[in-house]
Parts: structure tokens; C-alpha cells; sequence
């Protein structure tokens, strides 16, 4: 593990790509491993437990790849996970919520912050429990959205229907008087502009990505482990549990550079020791 | 394995108790030990070779049961991995697409015949290759719904929302002039109602959860293997690789039976011995 070490960063499945695409623009010498679990996606919708033993198979994967950091690049794992798998590894490792839940607390003017994720992530209250410990005095309103993930895999980003789902799902937070809306799932930024339309321009949309990657950032340099300038760009890897075509096909449609090829890994294989 | 041994029913979720359910009105003697893998829901969207994966694991925990045949109450599961997995075992194993598809070919009248399902079900192209072995007269056009699986487990099984999608699904079947639908998922019989208000009265909607019990009790009396009459019901059994309490509250608002307990598996355990 040193400097020249790859940056692990792993999702359920596609979402966390958002992220990946954030650190390549702030961070564009680092090399990514991506792993996206998309043999078990979704997590959202699943147990504490079984989230953290998935987690745990996924860290020991991306550790077998040597890398010098991992992104916990979903909320659900995140929220669920992180804080127990952390302690057991000697790789330093980063979530998105408490960073996202950071760009909120300084965002809102009000201290009435919405946040909108899958039912784990709702569920798990980690959002209010980051939030209030950042500020006291705001008040969190959470909503799951269920059906905002199979409409992105759907591909119906533009679509009357979805506007009529996102309708329904963050009407109730507007009653509340939010001024700010935490993006707390990895697929919601691909929703942005309709999220947009149906909030107004009054309420600030917060992407815990690009705070993700400032952290990452931060993080690295503390440590010494920022790779030098490259005078070429860095060779990414992509690597899941299933549907590696697929997986590729969406990827080079978000983001900036090509992707070559994309492995299947037998994720159930990579055991817990104890 | 004697006409004393329960009967094995699985699927991805919480599907394939509307199959179990048919199971116990025409079959009421006979136990069923259910097995829904929650974990790793939903399946529709998976590679046929993870499926044959997970489908080998299930029916390995199903044969420690004890079973004396096993009903893949899975459209997916049955589509991909039956054929392969049941030369595998010696218990009778029956999917729900044959008898599905044997009844649309007895009900059609114009020979036009559409098929929902999952994105694997529809891409697997099963249902055209047993409705054209049945009736080489028949034109099938199959349609994926990736959406009606989530808008089911969020609830919306009366909701203006699942109205609209349902149209934009099943319209360009009605364009086709078909006269029989077959929903080839067993989430799908749970909006049967909202299905019949999208295609009118003259579409004959197919719910292979009838046939398939049918069948089920054909192979049992032919092999000797139908439980004798009880005096008392039998006790079903319930379980599942994530989130028991959940299950259990879904189970009970659609079986006839209480579920006292439903109990967790870690089904990955049930590795391939090759």
C-alpha cells in the first residue's frame, strides 16, 4: 500500500459510479478499482446484517486489489455498515453520508433539511444522527423513495411518470418548509434536473458526491498518500458481481472516460475469515 | 422421501406465495417448507448463470428439508435454471412456465398471445418456445415490466401511478390485437385487478399459479406421493435469506393460513459441492 496504490470504491451496483465520476474530476491522478454488487442490488431494501456481511466480502475484494483507501459509494452501506467494518481493516475508509450530511448542515438557511434515500438508509436515521451532530439546532425530515432507483435502471430519467412518482414522494417534505434536500442514495443525482423541476429553485440540492471527494481528497494528503501528477491519465478498473455487459454499457454512458472492459467477480468467494 | 415429506416452493420473494397459496386451496393436505430469498431479490434483472447459482443453493437447503418435489414458483428461476438444476437432483422439480404457457394455448381463441415477465422471463424467450411446442399456430409477443415488481412491494396495487405505467407496458400488446395475457411473474396476479381495468374484458388474463398446482398434483398422484387425507391442516414452514419479520407481515395479508414464524437461512452456505 503506498501513494501509487489504486483508490477502492464500491456500490450495489451502478450508482456508485456518480461518485466515481466526481473523484476522477477532483482527483483525476488517482486510479480507480470499482466494484459494483450488482448480482445483490439493491441494498436498499435490505437487512443491517446482511448488508454488513456483503460489505465485509466486497473490502476484502478491493483489499486483494492493494488499494490505499476505500469509498463506501452507497448510502445503505454507509449508513449500515461503515461505522462496524471500518474498525477491522487497516485500510483507511470513507462513506458518503457524513460528508453529504456536512454539505447540508452548512447549506440550509433555515435548519429544515429534507433527505431522500432508500427505506435502509431512511431507516437507519444515520443522516439526522450526522446531522444534528454537525448542528444542533436543524430539523430532518426523511422520506424513503423505493421506486426512484428501478426508474433510473429504467432509463425513464425525463419521464412524466417519474415526475408524478418524485411528486408524490417529496410533497410532503416541501409542507415541512425545506430549503435543502440531501441526494442520499448514488442513483438520485441522475434524477437531478427532474428532483429540480419538482422542488424549485428555492430549495438547494445537495449531491453528497462531490463533498465525498473533497473528503477523499483531504484524507490522502493527510496521510501522504496523494499520487504525484501523471502525465497521462490513470487506467480505471471495473469489476462486478454480475452482468459485466451491461454494467459497461452504462458506465461509458456516464462517465468521462472510455470503458474497456469489465470483469465478473464471484463476490460470495471472498469469505469472512472469522 | 415418502408421501409423509412436505413439498418445497421458491422463489426470489415474496412472489411465490401466491403460488403456495394456490398450492394450498387444491392441494390442502399437503405441507409446504417455502423458501424466499429475500437477500438477493429481485431476480429478474440477474445473468442466467447467477441465477443457476442461487437456484442450486435453494434447492440444496429445500433437499436437507427433506422434500418430495420442489415447485420453482419463480418465472426467472424457471426460465433459466430448471432445465439444468433438475438433472442435477433426484426430487421432482416443476417450474411455473409450462403450465402457464399450456394454459394460454388452450385459451387463446385468435392465436395472439402476450406475455409479461421480467426482463430476464421475456429475454429468455421460454414462454414463445412452450406456447409454439404446444400450438406451432400461435404468435407470441412478450413485453418486460421492471417496474411492476417494486410499485408491488411499495403498495401501490390500486394507484393511478401503476395505472399510467401498466398502459405504457401492456399498450403495445393491446396494439397487437392479442386476446390472452399471461402474467409470467408471481408478483403480477397481486395487480390483476388494475391489469384487467388496462386490457378490458375481452383479454383472457393466465395465471399460471392455477396450472401449476394442477400439475403439481398430477406428478404426485402418478408417482405415489400424495399425502393421505388429514383430519387437521398442515403446518407450513416459512423461510428466508434476509428480513424474517417483513416476510411474515407481507405472507400473512395474502395466505389463508397464519405464519407464526418465518426464520432466516444464510443461503450462501449451501455452496455447490462441484
Amino acid at each position: 500500500m503506498s501513494c501509487n496504490s489504486p483508490i477502492g470504491v464500491f456500490d450495489s451496483g451502478v450508482g456508485g459510479l456518480t461518485v466515481a465520476k466526481e473523484i476522477m474530476r477532483q482527483l483525476p491522478d488517482e486510479q480507480i478499482v470499482y466494484f459494483g454488487d450488482t448480482a445483490r442490488v439493491p441494498y436498499g431494501s435490505k437487512s443491517k446484517k446482511t448488508i454488513t456481511t456483503y460489505t465485509r466480502q466486497i473490502v476484502r475484494f478491493l483489499q486483494s486489489k492493494d488499494v490505499k483507501a476505500i469509498v463506501v459509494a452507497c448510502n445503505t452501506a454507509s449508513a449500515y455498515a461503515l461505522e462496524t467494518v471500518r474498525k477491522e481493516v487497516p485500510v483507511p475508509m470513507i462513506g458518503v453520508v457524513k460528508p453529504g450530511a456536512k454539505a447540508a448542515a452548512e447549506a440550509t438557511r433555515n435548519g429544515r433539511i429534507g433527505v431522500i434515500g432508500t427505506e435502509g438508509t431512511i431507516k437507519s436515521g444515520i443522516y439526522t444522527e450526522f446531522l444534528s451532530a454537525t448542528n444542533p439546532n436543524v430539523t430532518v425530515f426523511g422520506k424513503a423513495c423505493p421506486l426512484f432507483v428501478p426508474l433510473v435502471e429504467e432509463g425513464w430519467l425525463q419521464d412524466p411518470i417519474t415526475v408524478e412518482v418524485a411528486k408524490r414522494y417529496i410533497s410532503e417534505l416541501l409542507d415541512k418548509d425545506i430549503d435543502t434536500l440531501v441526494l442520499g442514495c448514488t442513483h438520485y443525482p441522475l434524477l437531478r434536473k427532474l428532483i429540480r423541476e419538482v422542488v424549485g429553485e428555492r430549495v438547494t440540492l445537495v449531491n453528497p458526491a462531490y463533498e465525498t471527494a473533497v473528503t477523499l481528497r483531504t484524507l490522502l494528503q493527510e496521510r501522504g498518500l496523494a499520487h504525484p501528477k501523471r502525465d497521462t491519465l490513470p487506467e480505471h478498473t471495473f469489476f462486478v458481481s454480475d452482468g459485466a455487459d451491461k454494467f459497461r454499457e452504462f458506465a461509458n454512458s456516464i462517465l468521462p472516460c472510455e470503458v474497456v472492459e469489465t470483469k465478473d467477480v464471484n463476490i460470495e468467494s471472498f469469505e469472512e475469515e472469522n
